[in-house]
This record gives structure tokens, C-alpha cells and sequence, in this order.
């Protein structure tokens, strides 16, 4: 049932004339309804007992990842019921459209075309683009430069922290680099004291480059950088943009500016120009890696059953845990301190593109739709968040992610998923462990480029799954640009009587 | 109703003769059931509508921070139920217990004492740890070192980092200190490199002296800082723990070993020696107004009104969300970079001190009890997650803290609030702002330590209120502990048929 479909977003979207269907309408929904009733009070550890080939069943070797998905509330019934629910939505035909670069991002008419990125024959402009990266290294390997200032903020800084991190675990940097995102003033300040300006390159990230975070960093360094030599800005500006007057404004050299296309949307635009700084600090052969094992990912999310598709599952898991356990989180550990970025990365990755409260054709729903991602890096959440996985009484279900080369954080991964299944019933009242926490073991044999690629690419196409089957577009975020303009607003004190007496007070100022 | 009472945890325990109440029995809990059927569908907005003094009335000034509540789903007869509540838990003796030093951490049979680490006449073995800190402090003045390694986990390293990144906005620090916690050897030896050993002290802080991970760590950094001099251990190593045996057998000078005592839990532990890095890098008055700050809101606490007490009142809305509207997370949302590190604080403040599931007497509850605590720092979330605060479906209430002399972030800050409180329905749907999220904004005029002390305070006593009303103890964490024993037997191949079939298949090790 459609709660008041509402008017459509464009005068261009097509007329629809007979009554859409809501996905709750569809049988297989119905039928995971009725499925949860007779599954919820059954215990995972009971699962296992009741089916001897449970880890080898629900186990799942992809392009460069193992994935253990047993320990989850499922059995064969759950699957089988949620892939119906995949072929109801039509979830096969989403696919298609995405990877030919189709308008998929309906509501800002574009493309969502970051598999492209990763092809190995990719077109001419990505091609040129790739090149001019590769040339860029070449062309300052030798000439004695020893930082990189990354300015960038969102999308424009998340996903290369993740993968800067993660390629320092795996060889030393060339360049440090430096991402510069919301820092105030005076760390900012500090920062550039312990650097030297003459061995230092800048790179302002942003598809608009009018980003105010960013605008305001990279003014910030500029007089900084300006004052150290007469040729600095030519020689050590460069832009990643898609707009090049803009960039030349700031003073960027017209060959410095590096492409972006609207096609590419600011959280899946790692694999592209934007991962610059990476190319210059690791070169271009870890990035060519980390795109291979993306484009791995890419050809086994195309061609495989969904039963036999690593991000079809764990988006279908998703939804069994959203919309009929009512779990409002969903947390990510992933025991490598080299990964410390990755949950800051899906959570954004996951709640703008699923933090969606209209289908595609604008109606309201009446199911719910993304969760609250969080997390943080295994080891030290032992020590804090835990806790409450192990004895609160909220339903968390866990995606750890463990390279298997490090034995210790590997074996301790393991205790602590293990643990929150099976519990312990034999100890006294509080210290007993009730278990049946659900999780998800994802397994890189070592932290190397190609898995890397294969995980960031994998939860892309996770989120798609979930944005096909709950009928809202995953590429756009309008409700980041409403807030910044009520903050344009505030700013230019141009609000009148349309501002709460709360905020009113507070703009007043407050004394203590 | 109790929902199977079960066996006292331990034979010490007095004998409960009467049936105990729960808290779903009170009348007052009975009456916000009601009283939430009524509220529930009224729009923040509307209640701005309803009381033009709503900003004056739902606001307080408190020592060093001003709070605006007037956004959240609350009325006078809100609070004056959530009061009564307070009242039939028995909220003003609790409070005297926790001060007194009595034993409120029942399951160890310790005080929970942190308060007193603040009291600006403090007993004479806080005193003399105090002056021992300070005594370093001079001593080492001028000395020529530049680094300072602070090894530890969890509390013994989440609350020093919140405060040094604040420290680092207020004053450069003396000397840099890096934490090391989680680092793999690789990240670790990189550090390691940078740094000049004849001018690192290294500081190993752990209640036991015998957390794995730091142990782990220390005993990687040790050979690095012995092979500098033959008097370096001597002179340049440190230990803040309660276990001066360990620490001797480790290397540590007994005179450069700090006491930690067992009446501080690890996660209120910042009040204590374990900051003495903090001590050393910005000097002792900073440290003092911290504790000023604090003991100001300790005194609030403890005398003001529970309807002008800010931890009271910040509890019970919090109570309010858990148990009403059925919220699984509350967002933390900094907006001032120097706060980077507060979210995962509050987290693990949080979520170890309530996640758990039997009341005091080991019942099990049938009401819910701690929530996932989130966040991160605003000028970035407002580029990455706050699209499902203002467009999502669920639930999320949100503490803002921001400082008021910071304009541009203020300006934002308010900016969201209001945005996702008022929302925006003249825009097309899939633009649609619904607004009706709930907030609280907390400020302090600048970033300072006094400000700082009363936050990170105010916090702590939050927590507490939430415990004494719902009934457990907010000071002990046995599910930590029992993760560790599993990983313990696993390390030791000692687990034969006790383990699921899908961690047995991990152990054995996967391929891709």
C-alpha cells in the first residue's frame, strides 16, 4: 500500500497510469512476514545444530573476499523468500541499467557510472584521464617533494582516507599525505608550521569547487604556499574539479586541473581523479590494483544468482534485519587498525544513499528504509562498545571485516563473534552473555589492493540492492544541500519570523 | 513485572524479602505510557507554536555550558512525569551513595569515586598523586624532550585523547603525544622512525598492567627506547597502574610508577594520573581547570533541582527516546574538530556503563536499556550522514555541542537543528525536508578547560541518572571480560566441540 502518492519530482518523469505496486504488496513480502513469526525465537546456535553443512552453505567465496554469513538469524527459507523478493523488484534489470550507464540517479537526471572507472578497457575520457594521473607521478618522482596537502571534505576526502590508510599498511607512502577536511584554523595553522611550503603540493578537491569547507581550507593554505617561491602556485597547484573556470580563478594551471564528471557521484568517487594524492604517494600500480580487484567485484555482482552473489546477500540481510527484526543500526568492526576509516566511509556511502523516505516516483512509504551505520576498529572496541553488543539488550547485527595473515586480531575477531552467537548461560545473572547477535565475517586473506578494492566495491553494490528493492534513488542527498541553504540563510540574516524562538535565543547568543 | 527473577550474583547480597517493583510498575512510568499516546504525533514545531516561552523554559545555564532542550518531543508535563519517575527511583539517594565513595558498583563491590579526583580538597593520596604529576612536570621542564608515548586501550586512552585534542586548540603543547593503542607493528615502526629516542619519554598506562594489546605494544616500543642510551629506562619510562610489581618487572623506576586505585573505573579514569601525558604536554594549569570545571558541575549535580539539573534533565529526555519512542541510538554531533575525538568517548561512556540486562538484584528487565551512541564532527557530517537525519525514516536524537565564538560552525550547527526540526514541505517530494527531528544543543562560549571539565562531567552523571532509573550498574562491564576468555581459549586451541561449525571453519582458514 502507497501512503498518498504525492506529486511527481519533474514535469519530465514519465505519467504513471496504472496503480504501482508498494513492495509490501508483493507475495514474497507477505510471505517473509508470516516466515519472521515462525524464525524469531529461534536461536542461531539451534540453526547450526539443525543443519550440519550450515558453514559451508551459507559461506561464500567472491573475488578476493571470504565471506562467513552463517552466524546470521537465516535459513534456507529466509534466502530463498528474500532472492523471490530481489526477482519482484527486479533487481536484474537494475543491474543492467547501472552498468550501462543509464539515468539511474532519476531525481538529478544522471548516470551513477563508477563501475567505469574500474573497467580494464575503459572509454577515452576516463582513459586520458587515467594517463594524466600516471604522467603527473612520473613527471614529480625525483623532484624532492615530500608532502601533499589533500583538501576535500565528504565524499571528497572519505573514500581516499580509507585507502590512504590501508596502502600505508601495505608499502610506505612516497609523499605523506595530509587530508585537510574541517579542521579550525589553528590546527590547520600547526600543521603548515611543521611543513616546508617549497616541498609541498597542494590539491583542492571538489566536483563544484565552491564547497565552503573546503573554499575556506584551501584559502587558508594558499598565501602559505604563495609566499615561499614566485612559481609555487604553478608548480605545486593542482585541482580535481569539474569546473575549470572556477579552478583558474583560484590560480590552478589550466594543465593542473584534473576532470571530474557529473556521472561520478561525490561517495563513489574514489575510483577516480580524486584519489590523486594516492597516486602520487603509492603509486599508480597499487591504485591500477585496487581497481582491478573493484572490477572483480563489478563482473561477480553482474553475473552471478543472487544466491551465489556476495553484495545481493548482505543487502538482502540487510532488509531481513530492517524491515522484519526492526533493527535500526547496523555496526561495522573491521579488526585491522589500517581500516580505522572504513566505517566513517560506509557510513556515509550507506546513509546518504539509503537515508530516503520517498520511493522513486515520490510517494511516502510504509517500511523503513536505510539504518544508522557505525562502528570503529576491533581491537579497541573490545575495550569499549562491546559491551553492550554482549549484554545490552538492543538488536545490533555486526559486519567484521579481518585480514587472516594477523593472527592475533584475526583470532580475537573470532572469539568475539563467536561469543555474541553462542553466549554463556552457565555464569551468574551479570556476567551471563545471552548471545544470538547476529554478524557477518568478511575475510581478506592479507590487507593488499585488490581485496581492498573488492570490499569498497561490494558495499557499493550492497547499497544499490537495497536502494532497487526499497524503490528510492541511491545517488542523490537533497537533504544535505536543504541544510546548507537554511545555513546560507542564517548566515546572510535572512530569516525573519521564520526561524523557532529556540534558534532565534541561540543566534542572540548565550551567556554562562 | 519482573520477568524471571534469578539468583543473586553473589552470597553477600542482602536478602530481598519483598517482591521487588519494577520500573514498569511505578505510577509515574504507567502515566508517561499514557502521556506518550498524546504527545506522540504533535510536532516540535507545534509545541514552539503552543508556548511562546518555550526557549526560555526549556533552557538552562549550568556552570560552563548554557543548554538549549526546547527542540525535543517534550512538555511541562513531560518532565514533571519524568521528575516523578526520578522520584520513585530514589534518584537524591543514589546520588549521596555515589559522592559519599559508597560501594554503587556492586558486582566488584567498589565506589565509583571519580568524583573526588576533582574535589579542589582532595584526600591526601589524590593529593599526593597530584603533586607527583606536577613535580614531573617541573622536573622534566627543559629538558629537551619532544615526544611523549602514551600506550594504552579503551579508558585508559579514550578520555586523555578527547581532552588533548581540546588542549591542542587552546595551547601548543610542551611536548606531542601520540597514543598508541590499536596500531599494527607496521604503522607503529613507521611512528617509531620519526622519532628521536633521547628525547621520547614513554608512558605505559594500564590498571593491570596486563592488557594485552598495550602489553603488546610496550613490549615493541621497549628495545627501541633501551637501544638509545643505558640509562634510558631510567629516565624515560613511566606506568600509571595499580600493579607496581608488573610494572617494576617491566623496567619502570619505582619512582616513576603513578597509582591508579580500584575505586576509578577505567572509563572515568581521565580525572587521575592516567592524563599524566596531559600534564606533561600542557602543563599543570590546564589540567586544574579541567578538574575545576568538572567539580562546578559536580556541585550542580548534586543540589540543583531535578528540573534544573542539566544531567538530570538530559537523562530523563534520554529515558524519554529509549523507552517511549522506542529510539535504538542517540547521535553525538561535535561541531568543532578539536571535539574529534568526544563521540567515541561518550560511546564507550555510554554504552559500557548501559548496555546491559539484568537489574541490580539480577532480574531480567522487560524495558530497554542503553542505546547505540554515534556521532562525529559536524562541518563533515553535514556532508555525509545528516542526509538520513533529514530525509531518513528512523528515529535519531542528536546532541549537538558546539562553541559560540566559533561563528561559521555555530551558524551551521543551528542551522541543522532548525533545519531538521521545522523541516520544509513546500518542496517537491523528493526534496521534502519532514523535519520533526529532535535535538539538544549544548554550548560553551569558547573552547576552554573549564567547559570541557563540566561536559565530559556532565556526561558521566547523565549515565548514572540513566542507571539508577533503570535500575543497573552503570560501573561494571563482565561482557568484556567474557570476550576476552573466549579469545583467551581459542589462542590456546582449547575448545574442542564448543565451538560453532562457522568458527571452526574460520579457524582452519579460508582461501580466495
Amino acid at each position: 500500500m502507497l501512503l498518498g502518492v504525492t506529486s511527481s519530482y519533474s514535469r519530465s518523469a514519465p505519467v504513471q497510469f496504472q496503480p504501482m505496486k508498494s513492495l509490501t504488496d508483493h507475495a514474497s513480502w507477505q510471505r517473509l512476514t508470516a516466515h519472521y513469526q515462525t524464525i524469531k525465537d529461534r536461536s542461531i546456535s539451534d540453526l547450526f545444530t539443525d543443519h550440519n553443512g550450515r558453514f559451508d552453505h551459507f559461506s561464500i567465496a567472491a573475488p578476493g573476499l571470504f565471506c562467513d554469513y552463517a552466524k546470521n538469524h537465516i535459513d534456507q527459507t529466509t534466502l530463498s523468500l528474500l532472492s523471490e523478493l530481489a526477482d519482484d523488484c527486479d533487481l536484474s534489470s537494475a543491474i543492467d541499467r547501472l552498468f550501462a550507464g543509464d539515468i539511474v540517479n532519476a531525481t538529478e537526471q544522471r548516470a551513477a557510472w563508477h563501475t567505469a572507472l574500474r573497467d580494464p578497457a575503459p572509454n577515452t575520457e576516463i582513459q586520458n584521464a587515467q594517463a594524466k594521473m600516471q604522467q603527473l607521478a612520473t613527471d614529480i618522482a625525483g623532484q624532492g617533494y615530500t608532502d601533499i596537502l589533500h583538501v576535500g571534505i565528504g565524499g571528497s576526502y572519505l573514500g581516499p582516507a580509507v585507502v590512504h590508510d590501508a596502502f600505508s599498511a601495505i608499502q610506505a607512502p612516497q609523499l605523506r599525505c595530509h587530508f585537510i577536511t574541517d579542521e579550525n584554523e589553528q590546527a590547520l595553522q600547526q600543521l603548515l608550521s611543521r611543513l616546508d611550503p617549497t616541498k609541498t603540493l597542494m590539491i583542492v578537491v571538489s566536483k563544484s569547487f565552491s564547497t565552503a569547507e573546503t573554499m575556506v581550507n584551501a584559502k587558508r593554505i594558499l598565501p602559505w604556499l604563495q609566499a615561499s617561491s614566485s612559481d609555487a602556485l604553478e608548480k605545486q597547484l593542482f585541482a580535481v574539479t569539474m569546473n575549470d573556470q572556477a579552478a583558474k580563478a583560484f590560480g590552478v594551471a589550466k594543465a593542473h586541473v584534473f576532470p571530474m564528471w557529473d556521472w561520478v557521484g561525490g561517495r563513489f568517487s574514489l575510483w577516480s581523479t580524486v584519489s590523486l594524492s594516492l597516486v602520487l604517494a603509492f603509486g599508480w600500480d597499487l591504485f591500477s590494483a585496487l581497481l582491478s580487484g573493484a572490477h572483480a567485484m563489478d563482473q561477480h555482482f553482474r553475473t552471478q544468482s543472487w544466491t551465489q552473489n556476495l553484495p545481493v546477500i548482505l543487502a538482502l540481510i540487510a532488509i531481513w534485519y530492517r524491515n522484519f527484526f526492526k533493527a535500526q543500526t547496523q555496526a561495522m568492526i573491521p579488526y585491522h587498525a589500517a581500516l580505522r576509516n572504513l566505517p566513517g566511509h560506509l557510513q556515509q556511502l550507506h546513509m546518504e544513499s539509503l537515508g530516503k523516505r520517498v520511493t522513486q516516483s515520490g510517494a511516502a512509504m510504509d517500511y523503513d528504509t536505510g539504518a544508522v551505520i557505525w562502528g570503529g576498529v576491533g581491537p579497541s572496541s573490545q575495550h569499549s562498545f562491546h559491551q553492550l553488543l554482549l549484554q545490552g539488550n538492543t538488536c545490533v547485527p555486526i559486519d567484521f571485516m579481518v585480514t587472516q595473515e594477523d593472527h592475533l586480531p584475526y583470532i580475537n575477531c573470532l572469539a568475539q563473534a563467536a561469543a555474541m552467537m553462542q553466549g554463556d548461560q552457565s555464569l551468574p545473572a551479570h556476567q551471563r552473555i545471552s548471545g544470538n547477535v547476529p554478524s557477518t565475517m568478511l575475510v581478506m586473506k592479507t590487507m593488499n589492493a585488490n581485496s581492498l578494492g573488492a570490499l569498497l566495491a561490494m558495499y557499493e553494490h550492497k547499497i544499490f540492492v537495497q536502494s532497487v528493492i526499497w524503490d528510492i534513488d541511491a545517488f542523490d542527498q537533497w537533504g544535505v544541500e536543504s541544510g546548507k541553504r537554511l545555513a546560507k540563510r542564517l548566515l546572510s540574516n535572512d530569516f525573519e519570523d521564520s526561524v523557532d524562538a529556540s534558534t532565534m535565543g541561540l543566534l542572540k547568543g548565550v551567556t554562562q
